[in-house]
């Protein structure tokens, strides 16, 4: 159940609600809303409703018809736009982020937030704790890798975001994040949703690769309902029978998703075809979709890359993906940063 | 294999390369290819390679990479673009196709053909034989449904496409339409296949729901093989474990088969999302990563259609997404007719 | 809808239920049923109910609760048991199909026919039109294939099924089969469905590979509504994310299906896993889980197999396994046939 | 790599070897073998292997012709058999293992122990900590569901097993369970997989309902890699396109992995198709296939059950179920306890 505050609501009257809220056993969960706030009231029942609207301050009850309610969109009220710094997310402008799969050294993620920053993209992508099928295969630098990667972003003021594996991590990554990542293979894992969910930075959420759309929202709605409301979702491609391609872009699922919940929605084309000749090509589809947003791989030098090389742009190739965004935003009404 | 003729070849010399062809056993496939001839050899071996390139008129030998050699793309070489009437598959011009999914009556078929051209469509659709997963749901009109749609057609000046799903009826089809569609539930009908390779009428070849793009490029061999070079491809949506939508719009399939055939490749935004409100975006995103055109389900009247209401557009649906469509193509140096 | 006819039901009383029928526009079905008959009226509504119930020689009227009302399974009825000469599918004794997937020779196909016979298996399989995905693999010896195929069967005394794949063969197909077979590709060749319904033989249809149960349960909807009450169904494996297996053989289905229907099921493995090793196992679990037979793919010489070869077993390979089933069978209280 | 240490290899040996292996800045993982012990040596190349073949104590050198070297399965050697107690996992005898999806209270996890003793079967589970998909469901009663497991368990004389969903609760988990349970969406939560190969208690991992076959033997590789070779394999079902049944059962996965693993597999009927009725076909299916053993779900009152009630066994189903299967069992060279 949500509760809509009144634009006069003030502090008294919050406290009242609260006040309700809580004799009844439940936690309130305040968020910002358009231009004044609601309260996610987890597991509230119809008697709490009566007993709410009754309260000066509330301006009416939302029964959820979603499972998902605290990130599901209401028809009259606009997307929420989370910030990194001075960058927002789900506004006009779309927001570009790049860097390689991994952090691989200081000369490497210095070259790639140099050439991610000559490129004009917003934000700065690098892994420092790898999920990997293998163990065997290349796990990341962690600790040094999150210190190389925000050296390297304040060397070209870039904002960064790396993904976190762990809930004992959280805080360690925070240190060194503007936003957190939750990769694919965690979009189901509710210690570390419940971690993120306490934590007071933006998360990039990305898609599971066997998780429905419906899903992917409950997994936001852990989030969201931890306490943070600063989540962007990021589609990243589904699990088909044909291994043409690494994954099944579900370029429909952005459409979708922006009907259904107030949140930003981002696109990762590089894991969804896994093939670095078609990158662009889904990039433009994804924004003329309607994403607010791309997150995409590139490596100074891809060939000899030690994960994902096969689906990372070079410097040059990101180039001539930027210079033809701004014509496909401006056919949906987006536009690129200046 | 495939022999590439010489632009001087002449006709003797191209009886010279036939007859060593059907000496061998196999059967030659001529077909027009770049600015001369190619002749596809299905089964040809090294002997025959070395005895064709011997050949006056012959300009090299190609030994398909691919199993599917004749619709493969050769890097060198510009993609084939069928022709219906004239509008031209493949070319700087996007091919909008339009119409309700079944022909119901000549008043709905005429209502819709009039929407399509007022809304800028380039061809019609209707099915007169719908295969329908269950036996009691409406299956077209037969054989009237063809004629109600040749004369729709005719009255608003559109050439016509429609669905044909038994060999024995590929001369009836081929009486009315000007382009014979060969559905996702029979793209492996390789009886039907064979029966529209015969044809001098191009072809509307749709992905099977649960077919890989090898498979998707192999049923095309088929026709090609068959003597009938004018085949279109259509991504329409594949299954996925996800109920959320029809299917999943497997927009990566449209760059990677641009790279691997000649052939043109066009979308279907209708069915691979089966919901109406998505299909602009569908459509948008499709144009974006590089298809050749569209095939969009309108109808006068959604609500009362006995087949696909919730995916058809109404008229003005139509007519607000032709208008969007320009600005897209124009961003990937595509235009719309005009 | 199906009208239940009573036991006493005479030859009057049924010329006015089917005359009450036809006035509605409609057609009548009629089946044999448990001791009796049942009439199978698609598209029959509540008016027609009343008309009926009220008519002497009905027993009572059945409102499809399941959209596939004629193959769907009443709780208080035996499952129908259809015969191919004196076997008999869905009784207590297993039904076991071998053979090779194509007929290739003379010599072959009379081989695999004394290793099936010598192994004590009940009919005999083989393929003389293949649809193959490659328009340059082997596609069967047609007309030749059958006539071998049904050679061979009589010189050991064991019918014979094999694949129909176009409507235009039914025909000539029932000429030589004691059995038809729709392939997996064309279970949604409605067409090739409605061709069998018309047919006096025995069929075996095939899963669809990315079908769901509930469109297997309407494919073979069509079949009996055609007319043609003799249909056995198959679970051959689907499509998954997975390539360790050629399919996931959904060995969960055969239980479903064995309660939705009541048409007998049996199973596949050796398109379901596609591998040699594994085709034992899986044809033991089928039988534990309810199956009523088996078609495994034999050949005498599987490595010179011109299709399939990986996955059949040789005939050494069917002796074994068909030793071991006998125990398995009766630990589900099945036998074999002695 | 792999070092097989001859049965004669005596301390001063293995501390040589293990000297060697350090030298090459490698870790050395030693673990039960067959009669002796082998080293697994993650990363070692050419050169240590010319180093070790030349050690006393060293038998042999393994190259890992697959990538999941630790756990793959050497054709001359027998099946390792992991003990819980006096249980042993992978022997001629199957395990059963039974409970309630998650513990609710003390009076139902006690009425389910007695039930599941009654009916015969090795082991208990029931979740306390319990991955939901939605934060509104029931998450398990946590530290105190432990408690309570632990003495139910305790009461009737069966060990217990329980899931795991945060590294930081292994150790807590391990103070009450005999063996841990890593879940489905688990399976590639890569820092509780490390978290569990520290342990000196057997693991119940259980494979990812989109995950492959090769990708659920790297899961069990990063585990034992980790140091604990006391790995047991779970199937239990994979997401499809059909919502027929929960999951689809991969039985194929049984035969496949015990031909490429030497760790045992067993089978989780119940979440493999979520319907009460058919979890006794599914059972006898994987048993039929070479199943070491199964997990079902049983609960007390499962109309009741917070969780899965749909697919719990009731007591006197699994008593049913437990009588079918030592004939199944026999039919396939093994047995139930007695």
């Amino acid at each position: 159940m949500i509760a809509l505050l009144h634009p006069e609501c003030n502090l008294r009257h919050k406290a009242g609600i609260i006040d309700a809220i809580q004799q009844a056993g439940l936690r309130a969960r305040i968020e910002p809303h358009d231009e004044g706030e609601r309260i996610g009231i987890p597991g509230a029942g119809e008697e709490l409703a009566g007993t709410l609207e009754a309260l000066p301050g509330v301006r009416g009850i939302l029964h959820q018809k979603a499972s998902y309610g605290l990130v599901s969109r209401l028809d009259s009220e606009p997307p929420s736009q989370p910030r990194v710094g001075s960058i927002r997310f789900g506004g006009p402008e779309l927001v570009i982020i790049s860097g390689p799969c991994a952090v691989e050294s200081e000369a490497q993620i210095l070259l790639a937030a140099r050439a991610a920053r000559a490129a004009g993209v917003q934000m700065l992508r690098g892994g420092a704790f790898k999920p990997r099928t293998s163990p065997y295969s290349f796990q990341g630098l962690g600790h040094a890798g999150l210190e190389l990667l925000a050296q390297a972003g304040q060397e070209v003021g870039l904002p960064v975001v790396t993904e976190v594996v762990d809930p004992g991590d959280v805080e360690l990554v925070a240190r060194y994040a503007d936003m957190l990542q939750i990769g694919a293979r965690n979009m189901q894992n509710f210690s570390l949703l419940r971690a993120v969910g306490e934590l007071g930075k933006p998360v990039l959420l990305k898609r599971g690769m066997m998780s429905t759309v419906k899903e992917f929202l409950l997994a936001a709605e852990y989030i969201v309902g931890g306490g943070n409301p600063e989540v962007v979702l990021c589609e990243r491609g589904i699990r088909s029978f044909d291994s043409a391609t690494r994954n099944i872009f579900d370029v429909t699922a952005i459409p979708l998703l922006k009907q259904e919940t107030h949140l930003p929605v981002i696109a990762d084309p590089s894991h969804a075809c896994g093939i670095r000749s078609l990158v662009p090509h889904i990039s433009r589809a994804a924004i003329a979709a309607g994403a607010d947003g791309l997150i995409v791989e590139m490596h100074p030098d891809p060939d000899q890359a030690l994960s994902d090389g096969a689906q990372s742009l070079t410097p040059s190739g990101l180039n001539e993906l930027m210079q033809s965004l701004p014509a496909v935003a401006g056919s949906v009404g987006r536009r690129l940063s200046s």
